[in-house]
Formats: structure tokens, sequence, C-alpha cells
């Protein structure tokens, strides 16, 4: 039996997203087939207007709409805090509870020297430059929240980042920085269960108690 | 913080397809972000023409190329036996092993009142009718396969068509038709434990006993 070639372009470009194998991609064609055409015009739309209608904020990098962005120009936000994430996704994910007013800076990534991406494929530069750039304009930052993921890469980028951010401003002025660089917490998650928490979450919890 | 247009727009899409949450939708919506627009291109234009460059068979009901579709008027096929599937993706999994060598009829669906789905919204009218018009051209029909799936819904539907068959073509030569009609062996799939079968698969396993 010959499947059509319309069905199988679309399977095809099903299986190449993460997650969706090879019978999920033949299943939602399937079922698209069922859907009106205007709702499939809206769906090719958006996919190719995705990156022609949207933008990276040239400071924190962070895709938007606008450069800079609508975090970056808002004047209720704290200029002087900086959170450092790995992903958009993780702006959006910190937003949500909208507790955190300080300005973000997005990696786009993470050191992962398995899969060849080390410091300069990701926004790491542009971060030092950036806390330099305020010092020197007066606008000192005061903290900076490494908030990459508590796994094995997003340690090791946090720490590079920390070591860079102290030697490049500590050289720049001859004296050290009065940045503070903190690191996101790290603990039990709300919900979980001592018994079932593996050792170094334990003993980041114990590490990072706090007075009740 | 606001989401852009062109974000939302793709979550919403991705959002309609069955099986995947807002979450996915999100994670989806940004890993395209990193994608080459060629690709997103012909993504869009995949989903464009989906239905555009496809057509139902109108004598079998399969989602093809061409109408008639390539199993229809394939002269390698035995015209005399039919296969009643529910779905398109049925004759696929079908069609996998090459071992059947008949035609197909596809339903589009399967009787299931609680979401209003009655036998005239399923493509069962037209088997009758082309089961008679195959007798009438002398193309007679010797076997039909009913193959829908072993469900509550499935069987419901087998279980109509069978009656419909039978009273359709004895009503209209005055006497019985020498269609035989089959229902697809139900029972221990291959790999299986029978220590954690169910009542009723273990059943039909015993009645569907053959010689060895």
């Amino acid at each position: 039996m010959k499947i059509p070639k319309a069905i199988q372009n679309l399977v095809e470009s099903f299986e190449r997203l993460p997650g969706i194998g090879p019978k999920s991609a033949q299943r939602l064609t399937y079922y698209l087939l069922h859907v009106p055409q205007t709702e499939l015009d809206k769906f090719a739309n958006s996919l190719e207007f995705l990156k022609k209608n949207t933008i990276l904020c040239s400071s924190c990098y962070m895709i938007a709409e606008t450069n800079p962005c609508d975090i970056c120009v808002s004047e209720n936000r704290d200029s002087s805090v900086l959170c450092v994430v790995e992903q958009p996704l993780d702006v959006i994910a910190l937003e949500k509870n909208g507790k955190y007013k300080g300005k973000y800076h997005v990696l786009h990534g993470k050191i992962d020297p398995l899969n060849n991406i080390g410091p300069d494929e990701i926004f790491i530069n542009q971060l030092i430059e950036r806390v330099k750039k305020a010092n020197a304009n007066g606008h000192a930052i005061s903290e900076i929240v490494l908030a990459t993921n508590p796994t094995m890469e997003g340690e090791a980028t946090a720490m590079y980042i920390s070591k860079q951010l102290k030697s490049s401003t500590s050289s720049a002025d001859g004296q050290n920085s009065k940045v503070k660089i903190t690191r996101i917490g790290r603990g039990l998650p709300i919900g979980a269960d001592l018994e079932y928490a593996d050792e170094i979450t334990l003993q980041k919890a114990m590490e990072g108690r706090m007075e009740y």
C-alpha cells in the first residue's frame, strides 16, 4: 500500500519534534485529517511566522516581540538584580508567581562538553559585558542569582559564570567587586517525601536550612 | 511578562492536538525557535496541503492520493474478501505484514452513542451498498472480516454490521446470502502472560482455540 506523499511529509515533520515518535506522528497526522482546513491554515501560519515575528532582546536575550523586551524596559523592575537562566521557558516559569522583581539574562543553553557546547556557544560573555557596562554606567548590579538547573551541566555552568564574574569584575578596577553572586535554593521540593529523596538533595537541603 | 503573539498562536495550535498538553505545547514551540526557517516552512507547507493533496477513495473510504485508491484498483488483491476496519491507521497496521490479500472498507469511526455517533455517522450504509452492488454485478463477495477494535463500541459496531448485512442480503433475493461474515480473532497477544490476562480475553482465547 502506498501512503500518500502529503501524509508522509507531515508525519516526517512531526517525527522531528522532541518526544514524538513514529506512532504518535502518525496518530497526530491522521487526527488532523478530520480538522477543518481553516484550522490547518492557522496552524501552518503560526509555524511560518513563529521566528519571523519574534526577536531576541539584545539586553537579556529573552525571546520577545520588541527589542529591548518588556521586562528590560519596565520601570517596575529592579535593575540591580539579575537572574541567570538556561532557557526562555525558565523565565516564563519564574514569572508565573510574579514574586521576582529583578531582571533576567537568558543563556540559551548550558556548558555541556559531551554535546560540544562550550562557554562561547551560550550567552556568557554577553552577561559579563552587561555587568561590566552596568557598573561603568553607574547602574551597578548588586546581585546575580544563578538559576541554571541543578543538574551536572547546570552546576558546572553556574560555577563557571561565578568564576568569570569574580575575575572580570575584580581585575577591571583592581579591587573585589561588590556584586553578590547567589545560587538558587536547592533542597526538597514542596510535596516531596524525605524518605525517597536522593542523597545530594538531602545534603543540599541540610546546607540550605533556614531559621524558622 | 508578555508572551509574544507568534509564540502564543503556535502553543494554542499544538494544544489542540490529542495527547499534547499546555506544557508539551510550550516545549515544542520553544524547540521550534531553534530550527531553521526552511524546516518551519516545510512543516507549514505539509500542514497546509495535508487535506488538499489527499482524497477519500469512493470505494473503500481509505485516505489516498487517487480515487479509487491503489488497493482498490490492484489486480493482485482478492476482491471477494473485504476487511472492515474503524480507521485508516488500522489499514496501515494490517498492511504492514503484507499477509492479507483482500480489500478493505474503512468506517471512519465506530457506533458510539455516548459521543452521539450512530450508524449513519460512519460508512456502514456505504458498506452494505458496496456488498449489494458487488453481488448484483456478479463480483460476489465471499467473506467479510469484521476487524473493528475488540472494545465495547467496536464489538457493538461489528454486531450491528453483521445484522444489517444478513438482513439486507437475505431480503434482497429472498434467500440467505452466501456471504460469510467473520470476526477478527481475539485471544492472547504474542508475548502476553496468561496470569495477567483479563477474564474476557481468556474466555475468547479458549473459544478461539485451534487445532495444533
